[in-house]
């Protein structure tokens, strides 16, 4: 073979003009064919990140005692439904301000939606698709936050909440990189979102868990931190089996395409490191709480794992295996160390989110440019620091308005009887004796 | 770049005949790249709705009290197993007739089993592919009646019934419209399966029910309906997540074809649409509850999620979000006033599968003609009166063949007691105090 | 149409001297759509497999009774993070001392790990895509044996024994066949691991559970098999759906290729073929248990389902619908004649991985011949008795020198309470009375 054999979509197209009206017809098969695998591609991604909404679901059920648990699942269910309502109504316009306002019309400028349709000179993708993928990312934000809060946050102040995380928080940070923004400008780095998705879903947590302060009881007044397991480690175990899965369209269609040779051994290769990063996480809590502790904790290795995943978020594509090894590994001892630390702060992270997806999220964030050229350690905190500021104060002050004007707690006597009898008057499992 | 950059295929192939032979191996190109696109669609939608069951099962083992599970799960294993091998035999044949009876042979004419083989030439996808796609869509309508019939039905005599079903009277019903019968000659429109499937299940479920009566003590003698809460809700939402997740598998591969421009921005479009309206149906109830009983209603919101899907699956491609949305959100309704109406009627459907998936299925199928050219409010009406009466009239003349043959409800005792220890002899979790 | 319609790949490429440089560059475009589209069978396929750990998880958690259940899911967590991390470290290259040895580096030669980097010359598909896919195989192997030793095994010693089991065991003799060794020389067929996957995790079960013993009070002195029930069906139920699910990448993608109509066809068929098998063997199942007992056994069932696919692995394209539904049910009724069978023998196996995996694993692979051409029984026979005493040799070796030095069985104190307090401190279900 000659050494056209492989040739870059460019080329191939470039050759065009030279070529008579027979021969366009079979050009147009190869960008036909480059636009169906990238849509696919956003469509397979999608729904793999859609399957993370029930891994968090699960996750959380499992983590929670069983008097809240209709009440987290619930959060889960309602918080996903409003995401894909604002991020279509407001989000993903304001994301994408410079791209060509598609979705904008009337009136209400770039904050109208607009029916999604797909203008197909315009891109190699299909317009819909990059809607339903990049939905998806927005409503795993609001995920994060859910469970940080659970067992003491009224549920309609936190459906309130992620109106406004979905509808703009979001929307505004994600788009200083992933719309084009000041940062994307600087060089910053995120391929997936250890930081716009992670990282900012963490801080949003850490605002509301302050202004909501501790479950009654969880520190003791010797300086005790009081264990409150939760209801259903199979559960939990599942969730974070989901949402693994779910990583692997998170990361690898976050490459955005595949439909050339480079592009789909990226996504490959984003696979393969996802996953390895995932494991070391798992290996590297799995050792840690086993020499720390003399016992394994699984909710640590659980939360190792999904540290890894966090870890290896904002890079996935660049490391070699070892790396992804390595990175993820970090991640999982990270989780080891940061949920008995912020116990010690007494913050009250419930299903330890924080750890796994803030501070993880900002290890993954950091350490880029060991293996990605053109990027440094200086830009990427200032992206962190720039969307974390952002992302806090901003969810810090609709938690304050929410405080203020309805209240964000339960009743005392409601945190106590368990949030499900008594704001939902329904038992997640009414047949099973409490022992 | 010229005109010609994206032609449809029919176009690509019309000027094979002018170029050489070399030309015609690039055509081939075109050609089997689109029938491996059309295929892989077949693969992924299917594996996607095989998943539905698994969603079917655990929203239903979580909908019944623990001491009917083992049983509720060993239906829903049973019916698939019964369907894929039943709509092999019998069923595949019968909903094709026209299709050149590729799976026709011997003395037994149409309803004879033939291997599947794929004639390549024949069409755009590979045969292998689109029966195991079909098979899904029947095994679906049997997975709907056995949440209705759940914690009194006989085990075999509702398995007997699922064999009719999945034999004869799904594939009968479907070939009208899908099987290019006169519902598709009238001019019928069910993109996905509105009626075909999900009311078909419905009205299935409806002459069960009718025959079977209501579960011992579920309406009071003073006119009160008792409540019966399920075991596990976190078990009913994760079967709700899946099911949402397996949706975009059954409405999206059924645009059949993924290989052109067209067709794969169809199926991003359906994802888009499918996951709007099942959001809008969440949404809807949750806000709905929350009005009418001041207390949101978990169960509601599922169901609410699952009538938004039903609502959008006889049109998925046609409307617009908003489109999605207002469609989805009626659905979300609809089960929110149906489930009490039905309970008015003294029908006593255990997860709410007559309101979800027959009156949300009714207003999916009356809608279309909003969004979709071609076709009249009439002829939808007409489409879902005949399906309804058919599979209604038969499943009652097979349920009450069934009850007068071995009897279809178990003993007074066995029902108070729980199938589990009286049919089956196995406790779902025997180790849990029941309280 | 003419005949050139449809033409293989490799005429396609050999018409390409006959063209000028543009027409070179269509042909790129075909060579690079089948990478494409082969890399992107292992990657559906690989996420695939990697969700059949979660369906082990699940099952095994469903079937170890309650104070066994968090051991159970960091076993199921554990083992698959090891597996990736030795598969790659040492495994990968040992699989396939032949492929270029592409991972190989310094010093220790092939058992020295090298990053992933893709030769788009050297072959049809992404390498870390391969990588990927094969890694999900290797772990598969390591989880067959969990459930087996489940409820007595102590966690380090099981988890050191995965270290060697997919570092070396699993990758030794998998290279004997798809490492290109003597074994694909001689003629054995084993398209997707039904001898070396499910029988060789069977085969270390089996090892490892001799060595082990039986539960206490598993086997009572007056010959009694004492039924100790699992603690959540629902659990068992979902295990066994998602790896069904699971299945179809497990045998789609050991295609390897879907890059040609011929390709794409066979996947479709194995799809049809596994799903068939599958609910061959569930209906065998439930048919057989009621005739025998009276009742029908939904554990039974699962596995019945279960080993229909391990029946169906050796040989998934090859037979018709009607091949898969006998070869499936004939698996279904193997497991309800070898369950029974064990105890008898007292082998005490928790979950049934060796009646599943193991025997009908035989069965599958015994099979081959019916209908597949060039293969022979014998041929069939050897290779399973190869790779079998091969396993279960080595397995017996590293079983036995972990109980030398560390002993692989908990107290009897410790096995009576459970090992979720006394090894882990940790319950799955703190809150739950146990009755």
């Amino acid at each position: 073979m000659n050494k056209l054999k492989y040739i870059p979509l460019a080329t191939a197209i470039a050759l065009v003009p030279t070529l008579g009206a027979a021969q366009d017809a079979e050009f147009a098969s190869l960008a036909q064919t480059t636009f169906i695998f990238n849509t696919l591609l956003f469509l397979i991604g999608g729904f793999l990140v859609f399957w993370m909404a029930a891994g968090f679901a699960m996750l959380e059920a499992g983590l929670v005692r069983s008097k809240n648990v209709t009440t987290q699942l619930t959060k889960n269910m309602g918080l996903f439904g409003i995401a894909a309502i604002m991020y279509w109504l407001i989000g993903y316009n304001v994301m994408y301000p410079g791209d060509g306002n598609w979705m904008m019309d009337g009136v209400l400028g770039t904050i109208s939606p607009k029916d999604i349709k797909t203008d197909i000179d315009a891109g190699g993708y299909s317009n819909a698709s990059d809607f339903f993928f990049q939905l998806m990312f927005c409503a795993t934000t609001a995920s994060i936050v859910s469970g940080t809060l659970a067992e003491r946050v009224k549920l309609w102040p936190f459906l309130i909440f992620v109106v406004v995380l979905t509808g703009l928080i979001y929307p505004i940070e994600a788009s200083w990189q992933w719309g084009g923004g000041f940062l994307s400008a600087m060089g910053f780095s995120d391929f997936a979102g250890s930081t716009l998705v992670h990282a900012a879903g963490g801080f949003a947590a850490l605002a509301g868990v302050i202004i909501l302060g501790p479950r009654i009881g969880k520190y003791a007044k010797d300086g005790r931190v009081v264990p409150m397991p939760g209801s259903s480690l199979p559960l939990a175990t599942l969730g974070t089996f989901i949402l693994w899965m779910g990583w692997f369209g998170f990361n690898g269609a976050s490459q955005l395409a595949m439909g050339t040779l480079e592009d789909v051994d990226a996504v490959a290769q984003i696979f393969a490191n996802t996953n390895m990063a995932a494991a070391a996480g798992a290996v590297a809590a799995l050792i840690l709480t086993q020499v720390l502790y003399r016992k394994v904790d699984l909710t640590m290795v659980l939360n190792g794992a999904l540290a890894g995943l966090v870890s290896i978020t904002a890079g996935p594509l660049d490391p070699t295996l070892f790396g992804a090894l390595w990175i993820g590994a970090v991640g999982g001892v990270i989780v080891v160390f940061a949920v008995p630390f912020l116990d010690k702060l007494k913050i009250d992270d419930v299903v330890g989110a924080i750890p796994v997806h803030l501070v993880a999220g900002f290890w993954g964030t950091l350490v880029v440019p060991v293996y990605t050229d053109g990027t440094s350690f200086v830009t990427q905190i200032i992206g962190f620091v720039a969307i974390g500021a952002f992302v806090f104060i901003s969810s810090f002050i609709v938690f304050s308005i929410l405080k203020a004007v309805m209240g964000i707690r339960v009743s005392e006597e409601a945190e106590i009887q368990g949030l499900d009898t008594t704001e939902l008057g329904m038992e997640a499992y009414p047949e099973f004796s409490k022992g």
